[in-house]
């Protein structure tokens, strides 16, 4: 495993290269059927493109480079690739914009890198049944912005929503801020065009908003992180623009008041369309390296949103409650506003000179400040810098642990392992989940088995068994037979 | 197949004997086997209890008896009965409160009947995580009522709610009114205790909001239908009540006028807690049935809820937009907005001497007005009275179809059948489904293939061997391979 030191992790490209690893058998055989099936410029081997490509933003990268880059343009392309690949019994590892945070986008070596960067097209909007219809490759945000002149959005907004696409947030069931009302991808996706393993073409759902025809195979192809098919394209909800949104700040001098806030807030009779909480070490973070004087106002930063025909009340709402527990909150608006929900989403910095391990944990909205409370501790027992921001609408917790890098150091001490072993056992401890969004990939394979037992790991097996007999299909991601601790 | 004449579906109890069907030959073994394992009074084999439990609300009943009808009351007594099913490879149909309207808890002849009906604990309710843990044999109303005064309720409210049980309505992956605001049951689960067909008990699913880790197999057991598992508990996610509905009555003398209304509610940025749409037909049934005069009022009414901080607010908004379309609404309050909703929910009366067939088609919203023309359209070809109710904001509807019973038929009259199958395909035509939110259980599995096409139910055949290898559950629902049309 490669960590790449020093980074929040964002668009990785250019990693190590393998000048000196052996090639893989299969790799000339397999560049060779691409190269005859599709067009020139759709299949790229050259040392750069495939380091590029052969990993995501999580910094790990395969043992040795893939075959070949594929960058089908038409589904019929995809087709010809996924058929190649079962012919041949290549790999595919299938890649958005590779800013996953988990490592489900690392090559095979020897497979195919299948990026759907290339298909791209926005094929629908239908404002009168409030559905567009996009390729996999379309980015989040351009596809928001482009049903905005229809009065309509499309509600998930994870962080990377300004580079990740559709079919990223689609393989990994992604979040962001607005979920907690709106909910996750999974509540957005109608219908899916998915591409087998055999290069089968099939469309899964329907263009209504309910149906109940047949199992559930959106559900199942939403989350499974490329182990199952190809998604290519996407029938997608959107919703109505709100007509207002309302935003609040809170400082609090202490984790316990925070969290006496964030408990009136889900007592409430109110949905907020975002509820986010900042830590101490979060807000130094946003301060160094943004110059603001965050960390001076409190030891905790509440950010609360409410939206629609209701926002002004339910934040008069959600003011009073505030308050009676404790917290004195402030309204803030319009260019403020923004300021601060920037902050937090890309606000905080990341030092060159420190090992990083980032987890992506759940809990129980109850449990969040006795979360937040253990991370503190196991940031203090073992000796490393941690930050936590927090989804704390739904209990999920973004925790970043790092380490100042000494010297002649190659891998990150194993201090920050442990540490983030101990977060991810805790988080299990008290009812939580091993990932919030973030998705399993190789990096969350540790902990699998903890959560679900090894029988529903064996039936989750089997399900993908049922789409890709031969596992052509992420063979190396979570649902791998575990060959050990990483 | 049997019909039973003349009622709006509801709990059929004593229905057909089968007094000169020969015995299954395994039927001896396996209710021995169940009297060995469970006490006493959790089997039954008693004529009019086999009778009773050998079908659903849609009339549907199997060409024999099942053996035994099995009522664990506790989780060990489910395995139990499993793993003797799977001893004796005895198919097991599961079974709520019997209020399925698509013969999906048609017995299998010789095989058990699995009634959840005694698995009625609510086990926890946690007001701070707003989400209660319950047994599958909770009626649905029950728990919506249990946690009102934690000012919480359960969302999902098919029209059943009052009798139907979670377990019923996790395997249907029920809608109802408030759906369109709030989602289907699929929107309320957030973990599943499950038995499988060997008789595992499996956790799947978490207590947290938001969680990624591995397939997603709560949304793919919710609308399974009993084919892949026991559920025996649901960790159910609550939702405030809201602080204030505010319901409007809209009469339009066209359907193309409240087609007009239903686009307009659809582009304007509120999103209604309920949208019903009720045709001159549902309106006269209505009047029949309670002595009300709705049909004098227009060709169609329109009934819209919002709820929440901003209900007024959207009201006032759905009110312009309405009478912007050519439509004039009326709000209505209290007493009499309850009894429009009780009179949409509950209102339409059943003809003992009709033969009486019911559709659930869903059509993208944009569709629906085209879709109850069709209807019309259809009714008028076959001679057949035809009904509709809408959860049009949805697009979802509720088709009547009848005929007056002539003297001697045994069965109903070939022209209601062929104007079903005409209302199913003119709905997939529209870009529709098959099923809104009943379910395609038996009775609407003529339609799968034509919907789903060969390879996807082969795919979906695959993933129920992946969970029930020996094809132990409902061996002959929607998954079953077609023998035919009905």
């Amino acid at each position: 495993m490669s960590q790449i030191p020093g980074t929040t992790p964002v668009l990785v490209r250019g990693g190590p290269r393998w000048d000196g690893a052996a090639p893989d058998p299969r790799a000339a055989r397999v560049l060779a059927a691409l190269r005859r099936e599709l067009p020139a410029d759709r299949v790229r081997a050259d040392a750069d493109t495939l380091a590029a490509y052969a990993g995501d933003a999580s910094g790990l990268l395969p043992a040795g480079p893939p075959a070949a880059v594929a960058a089908p343009r038409t589904v019929p392309e995809v087709q010809a690739v996924m058929r190649i690949a079962t012919a041949l019994r290549a790999p595919v590892v299938v890649r958005g914009a590779g800013s996953g945070l988990a490592g489900g986008a690392t090559a095979s070596p020897g497979g195919i890198v299948l990026t759907t960067e290339a298909l791209d097209r926005i094929l629908e909007i239908r404002p009168e049944d409030e559905l567009a219809v996009v390729e996999a490759g379309v980015v989040t945000a351009a596809l928001d912005r482009a049903v905005t002149p229809h009065g309509l959005r499309y509600a998930p907004d994870p962080a990377s929503a300004e580079y990740s696409t559709i079919g990223g947030n689609i393989a990994t069931n992604a979040g962001g801020l607005r979920c907690c009302k709106y909910g996750v991808t999974r509540e957005s996706v109608l219908a899916l065009d998915v591409v087998l393993a055999d290069g089968t073409l099939m469309r899964v759902g329907h263009r209504t908003i309910k149906g109940v025809t047949g199992l559930d195979l959106v559900g199942l192809l939403v989350g499974s992180e490329g182990t199952l098919g190809v998604v290519v394209s996407a029938t997608l909800r959107l919703r109505p623009l709100p007509v207002a949104t309302e935003t609040m700040v809170a400082f609090a001098d202490s984790l316990a008041a925070v969290g006496g806030a964030v408990e009136a807030i889900t007592r409430a009779h109110v949905q907020p369309s975002a509820v986010e909480l900042l830590d101490e070490a979060s807000l130094r973070s946003i301060d160094d390296n943004r110059g603001t004087d965050l960390a001076s106002r409190g030891r905790a930063m509440l950010l609360v949103q409410t939206d629609g025909h209701g926002a002004a009340a339910e934040m008069a709402e959600l003011e009073r409650v505030v308050a009676a527990a404790g917290v004195s909150a402030r309204r803030v608006h319009g260019a403020e506003a923004e300021h601060y929900v920037e902050l937090r989403r890309s606000g905080r910095g990341s030092r060159r000179d420190a090992w990083r391990l980032g987890e992506d944990v759940a809990v129980p909205r109850s449990r969040l400040v006795e979360m937040i409370g253990a991370i503190e501790d196991i940031g203090a027992r073992y000796r490393v810098d941690v930050g936590c921001v927090a989804h704390a609408g739904d209990g999920n917790l973004h925790v970043g642990l790092s380490r100042p890098m000494r010297p002649g150091e190659a891998e990150p001490p194993a201090a920050v392992h442990a540490a983030a072993d101990q977060v991810v056992r805790t988080a299990l401890d008290l009812g939580g989940t091993v990932t919030g969004e973030h998705g399993v990939g190789t990096l969350k394979r540790p902990w699998l088995t903890t959560e679900l037992g090894e029988r529903q790991l064996d039936l989750q097996r089997a399900v993908k068994a049922a789409f890709d007999p031969l596992g052509i299909l992420a063979p190396d991601s979570f649902l791998a037979v575990e060959k050990g601790p990483r």
